[in-house]
């Protein structure tokens, strides 16, 4: 690279994820010098997060190494690091323990989890945004009914027993069936003392109805559906505290040892850092091409942006699809430059909305694609078809269709393996001949109430 | 259960490994209560954990939750918890929580790494025991690429790319390996800086040859093929400092960045409270029929017991087979006893030796089997229908095989998410620009040294 890299011009892209990808991969065969940086080695396919969550799919399965995807393009040159600044007007990223220059940069740095201005909920909470978000989520859902298997007592037992997700956006919806059928379906008939009825999944969204984005009805079908497998659904209502002990949504106070944050994102800090503006989510305020103002060179796309639809005025969501379409709409005007056969205005990004879709559970998913709307099986069918297409890789493709086939054959989840130090443990253990004691002598009690009457 | 409960006899296991797992599914059908108690809530296949290590194969491949291996033996009812101490006079097993009482005790705790009284080694050289391990191994060698490939000075990147792996076991010995065929085969191809032939494998032995156990022809063999490799071998040496810089192996100072410990093994921290005699490795010393002096009723088998073979007088070896065969036979004697029909005398443990294996690399493997001893690709053959067939579950073993093929065949590895937040980072890193600066004055430098010649 290095004999004729000096005459190159310069491309930095912050971020490996749609967005990121998709911008690099449109420079293949173009003569520019690009640098990916990414605080991660890998690409994440974040749909399907909430199934590495539920145990359903090992980590590996729905991420890929950055360098493995990108090793053919030539003139992409990865680095692991985490942008600590920019310098627009020396063209300078700051990396931590180095620098990058550039001509363009694309920022592609994503969203994070947003806790509303409560940010001591996360610990209380954790949300559903990176590979370790999810395997916490799964350490704490799994060792809930390994603790509630050897509890005692009843009241301790129904609280680690009790799943409140907060959020119920696909995201929310998705993850509270899926814990539900863990509950009901993949554990009980490996534990003795805990059985399909007693864990309570509870979901609660401030808005009218769940997935807001979708289409009333697909909404009033999630709902429908989710009732029908028990899911509890609190809506209207706003979580006002969350402690070791419980949340408070509303004014009810609900005991509950598990909570699982799906309400919210909010852009990366590296955007508070910047000379820039930014919306109340942290998201980065661009031109109509996507640009920052006053920065023609620099872009922001994905989620990172706070874009409008330039045809219909509203904001282009926080979505695969938005990312993916603003980043292949960056990189072909930067593209059109370094040719030098720009147009003579920059164009206006416009969201295609190619539809969208929610699994609810085991053989039931809502999908809306353009006016049509559609639910149960069929939608099922769908969802798996496109979330394997998207997917990164066919050895992935494969191994998560042979997942999803043994799981839904055998009712099972493979992937349950609770790594770390398992710290949390059960406040009161019984022995189990303590527990016979005890019923030895309840009954006893009961017969000489009996024989009295 | 507790409407019989009352009269059945109970017995506790410690341990879910290849030991526990083979005491509990001995008892199938028999009539007692069975109680097994694990510090994790799956069972480890552990012989393949340097493949997770490796990137090879996934942490849920080699890896089965105990409650999914026994939920269809009624009598056997799973905890997850850490036993903290036993109570052998009023037969109680207390652990974090509660406490189990017991007619017969089998312990089977298994193995942690030993450094042989440096424990201050351990957080500069992880061991390679648990799924835990495993990932911290794969975190720093994928990490030290990541960091090398952006490291500006030769020195320090050397350092980097210098992987010293202690104890020249079957493990070291599969660890050098594929850590060797990581560098040179994996990730070169993907990374722009980063040269097959850049990174240093060193396999360090205090004994005369590699794989001390097995036969010294394979020892010998194993050591010309990881030659050829390009793994540099030291025996005969001891280890005698480990810090973050490197390794002090006898007189010499090697700096390496990346030590991983598969030196030893000793018995749990469990056994130096309880008031038992042990070995120096903490393993516990136990009669001819697996019981500890003076209680009949406590076994103490696999990795956890210092046996000694009836027929050889040689210790058992601490090996998955011995774990397999000590479970086994103890079973049987418990099950005996508790159907009263028990042999006038116990009988006394002798070992089956079945053979042993090892991997080398791709297509090379070494294996003894009785008097036949062979290597190569035979040997690579059965090391992996031996590996495959000791697999727990039907979709591990399916899974495990698609990998091993898909990554013989593309020679790549799919599992190499460095996850937790990668704090370790690189200390220098370069702009592109400011070395290509570097080499264009160096070219000119020359240039005009050559005209002035």
């Amino acid at each position: 690279m290095n004999q004729t890299s000096k005459e190159l011009p310069r491309l930095v892209i912050i971020g490996g994820g749609f967005a990121g990808i998709n911008v690099a991969k449109a420079f293949k065969n173009v003569a520019v010098e690009i640098d990916l940086i990414d605080k991660r080695n890998y690409h994440l396919f974040q749909p399907l997060l909430y199934q590495v969550a539920t145990g359903e799919l090992d980590p590996a399965n729905i991420a890929a190494p950055i360098r493995k995807i990108l090793w053919k393009q030539k003139n992409v040159h990865v680095a692991l690091g985490k942008v600590t600044n920019i310098d627009f007007d020396k063209k300078i990223v700051h990396f931590d323990g180095g620098e990058m220059d550039y001509d363009y940069l694309v920022i592609a740095t994503g969203a994070q989890q947003s806790y509303f201005g409560h940010d001591e909920f996360r610990v209380h909470a954790p949300g559903l945004k990176t590979i370790d978000d999810a395997l916490e989520i799964r350490r704490r859902l799994f060792l809930a009914f390994e603790e509630a298997e050897w509890e005692a007592d009843e009241e301790s037992r129904r609280k680690k027993l009790t799943f409140v997700i907060v959020g119920g956006g696909p995201t929310g919806v998705e993850l509270a069936g899926a814990v539900k059928e863990v509950a009901t379906e993949t554990l009980p008939k490996e534990f003795r003392n805990v059985h399909c009825d007693m864990a309570r999944v509870i979901l609660v969204d401030g808005g009218e109805r769940l997935v807001g984005p979708m289409p009333e009805d697909l909404g009033k079908k999630a709902q429908e559906v989710l009732e029908k497998m028990g899911v509890e659904i609190h809506l209207q209502v706003h979580v006002n505290d969350v402690t070791s002990e419980g949340v408070v949504i509303g004014d009810e106070t609900i005991p509950a040892e598990n909570v699982f944050w799906a309400a919210g994102v909010q852009g990366q800090d590296l955007a508070k850092k910047l000379d820039v503006e930014t919306d109340r989510g942290s998201r980065i305020v661009v031109n109509p091409d996507m640009s920052i103002p006053g920065h023609p060179e620099v872009f922001v796309v994905g989620d990172a942006a706070h874009a409008t639809d330039a045809k219909t005025g509203k904001p282009v969501p926080g979505v695969a699809q938005g990312a993916i379409q603003t980043g292949r709409f960056v990189a072909e005007i930067i593209k059109q430059e370094l040719q030098g056969n720009p147009p003579k205005e920059r164009p206006a990004f416009s969201y295609y909305d190619k539809g969208s879709m929610a699994m609810i559970g085991r053989g039931n998913a809502i999908a809306a694609i353009g006016k049509v709307h559609y639910s149960g099986i069929l939608g099922w069918i769908s969802w798996n078809i496109l979330h394997v297409m998207f997917l990164v890789g066919f050895r992935n493709r494969f191994k998560v269709m042979l997942d999803w086939l043994w799981n839904y054959i055998w009712k099972t989840r493979r992937s349950r393996l609770i790594t770390g130090d398992p710290q949390v443990h059960i406040k009161r253990l019984y022995s189990e001949r303590q527990k016979r004691e005890e019923e030895k002598h309840r009954r006893l009690l009961q017969r000489k109430q009996d024989e009295e009457q």
